[in-house]
């Protein structure tokens, strides 16, 4: 098995940059503390200091805040080939907890690790750095959309948004992917109840747009899903290496 | 002078990582290609290609998207020291436009010139990616905060923020800072309408917490302003550097 075949990081970076065998193999060798964790118990707590970094390779996880109010807000969910925490790691105190949504497996990266790679590779560097911004545009994408989109327009998005990301790992594609997430997550996720969640999913089927059940995500009629959204994907910049 | 007094974000950086002479050379030719741009007029577009980040070295930028109900989401403020777009250079695409508050000065960074920097000193890559983090978790902060926080707590929070962010830059302090933004911005960013953003600033002013008047923001009690906005700083992480 090739390195890229085994690392859904590889296959994303290689979105960015056009990844030499040296880079490669620097890119392994960030693989090598290879840890698991198990669905439902925090990795990693909101306010906890010292923490490691880690590259997700399988498996789901999201991150979110508690509230003053006691409220959850899910910030993003973390798929194959995301860090975790990068930012924990180099602002020393976490901003937010992770919470693995199945049983997950994932690299532990520390500070030295990083340095040691940008080190040997300074387009690695530029790449996660696109990779971190990349994150950030979803955020902001995210967080946006809670304030101003509509309950349908923001689960179209959400629902779009995710097939894309997973694509670029190879686990998606316009006809739809397989979905861990509870009607749950996806209320903290859009600020939604459960109630109304369910309601907006029935519509969406019920207009042959798309189905979200048992586990698994079909797209029915791809380009009125990105109507109703208004989804533009540029924000995720999948169309090719920058950096040949 | 030295380098540092004339650069806020090798002042910025200096939180992070103990910077070496070499290092000291490598941000100072990173501000080589010096521009200005006036007030009111975008610098870059939602939606445009191709365009260069920027450091920013004196005055205040906005960052915000306009949304499909014509509306303007202020995503985030740039105060001297910060980048510019580095989401966008890499990224290709911007996902927003940014707007002078001010006339200001601004150094033009090409991807081509990171690359070269990040060769030269793989420590600046790393702390480079601590800037971007830091915006990144304000941004979270920032958004999720519109959804949960009621409004004298949002503004009271975001004054604090901003305080913060200009002290580590040596433009502010618990006494206060000047600050050229309008009722409009603060509006823009908070979610609020004007007159909304009028009326907390006077609770605040009457409850003798904050004055934000003629372009200074004066805090009378830093203190009683914290508890009004549950203001933790972890987020910006200003400990000092965590790489000797």
């Amino acid at each position: 098995m090739t390195v890229e075949a085994h690392s859904p990081l590889i296959r994303k970076l290689s979105a960015f940059v056009a990844l030499s065998e040296a880079e490669l193999g620097v890119l392994d060798r960030l693989h090598r503390r290879r840890r698991t964790f198990v669905a439902g118990r925090d990795m990693v707590h909101q306010g906890q200091s010292d923490q490691a970094a880690y590259i997700l390779s399988s498996g789901w996880v999201c991150s979110y805040k508690i509230q003053a109010d006691g409220t959850r807000q899910i910030v993003d969910f973390q798929i194959p080939g995301d860090f975790l925490g990068l930012r924990s790691v180099l602002l020393r105190t976490s901003d937010h907890s992770f919470e693995p949504i199945v049983n997950i497996e994932a690299a532990e990266v520390l500070t030295s690790d990083l340095l040691d790679a940008f080190a040997q590779t300074p387009r690695l560097a530029t790449a996660i750095l696109w990779a971190a911004s990349r994150d950030e545009a979803m955020v902001v994408e995210h967080l946006v959309g809670i304030g101003r989109r509509d309950a349908d327009a923001r689960m179209a998005h959400f629902l779009l948004e995710l097939g894309s990301r997973l694509a670029l790992v190879g686990m998606g594609s316009k006809k739809g992917y397989d979905c861990p997430l509870t009607q749950y997550h996806l209320a903290d996720a859009l600020g939604l109840s459960a109630v109304h969640v369910n309601r907006v999913l029935r519509q969406l089927r019920e207009s042959d747009l798309v189905t979200f059940r048992d586990g698994r995500v079909t797209f029915h009629d791809y380009g009125g899903l990105v109507d109703v959204a208004e989804f533009d994907p540029a924000y995720l910049d999948q169309t090719g290496p920058l950096l040949k």
